[in-house]
């Protein structure tokens, strides 16, 4: 076992989730399938691939190609998604997936929890 | 919006998994939905709850706690979990979840991969 | 070298530092140092050592005993860090370093950060 | 305060250090300061700013521009810290900063350690 491959390894590095959209995912209506196609999706931009196809998330996943296709489309129907259009440096149109959709949707569920419990706090003073 | 929710939500802090465990947890055995588990199990570990119930998971994920119990069966039963027993300050004997199994089967799958590409390496420059 | 040893580095996991405050510690007004500091009891808080010593902190950095005792004094003194009492299981009074105003203050900074934009944006316009 | 300012601080991500880096970093011979630097470095090759100046880092940290280039060089001559060539997309020369020798000291030194300590249980069995 030679030095260099663990040190490959090591340097690989991890992806981080927030424990809050850990948390609060099934109250977002994501299902465990869909939580880790969008983290593959997350690992993969991460890397510069903004892009990947079916067939790349489903090398990664017990998915098939279709099977993953049709999860992504659900994604972007149900508004966790998002497909932005950029032009790059050699002015070629590209498009990318974004997870902006997703940490919007987060942010606002928190403030609509946090609202409802100040309000309750409040109505339990009042009685 | 007060600043000192939004001070703790920031506190929650992240899990860090990481990218080899991301990119070969399918060659491993697990699926999606295993995977989640056992991350929500590491998160359950991390805040210092080592035995979590399948009821205390269920509350996190999409499946019914009798669901969750028949996966960390199946976890515990391929090896990707186990359970120490412990005794604690007080002399109790305490049971603990362990995901020790899963980084030896991660480091065992990562071994046996890099042995198969040398040994192929050394074949091809043998013609 | 065996795997239990490797499996056992892979399971130590990993520190995850918000970029915001990666980016923005410095005009909070944190050098480098305490910044470590800071990393290092977080660190030790969440493996279940909620008051390391002076002595502890310094095994793991490059700063003496006493000069870890007069960064945290410092720490402290700024707000950038507070101690917590709490009375534990066995009716106990311990004491806990807390980050709560560290983050506190990393998000006041970022309010009042992007309210000055919005005035500048609204200014421009004015023009 | 709007929602759609902390959906963006959200996404802005974390950036995860393996705990065997931050226990053992002082042992590898870094100071603080040093890992602060190395830890920026690492932010912005996963940004995708392969090539720092000693300018942009200067922007993130209490150094100066010159005391950047200093700790830089210092960290390239004691081996944290390499400079591989490489050709882009378009025929042209780049030049990265890469941490792969972090990595392979901390590996280095964790592999003599474990070692040592293998062959002081050797000696106190002996014994």
């Amino acid at each position: 076992m030679d030095k260099g491959k663990m040190a490959e390894w090591l340097a690989q590095g991890s992806v981080a989730i927030p424990k809050l959209l850990l948390h609060h995912y099934k109250r977002l209506g994501l299902t465990e399938v869909e939580f880790m196609l969008l983290l593959h999706l997350h690992s993969f931009i991460e890397e510069g691939i903004w892009f990947p196809t079916p067939a790349e998330l489903a090398e990664k996943m017990t998915l098939t190609p279709s099977q993953c296709m049709e999860t992504l489309r659900k994604l972007l129907q149900k508004g966790f998604v998002s497909i932005e259009e950029q032009v790059d440096e050699q002015a070629v149109r590209i498009e990318k997936y974004s997870l902006k959709p997703l940490w919007e949707k987060l942010v606002y569920y928190l403030f609509v929890q946090s609202a409802n419990e100040e309000r309750m706090e409040r109505q339990e003073e009042e009685q």
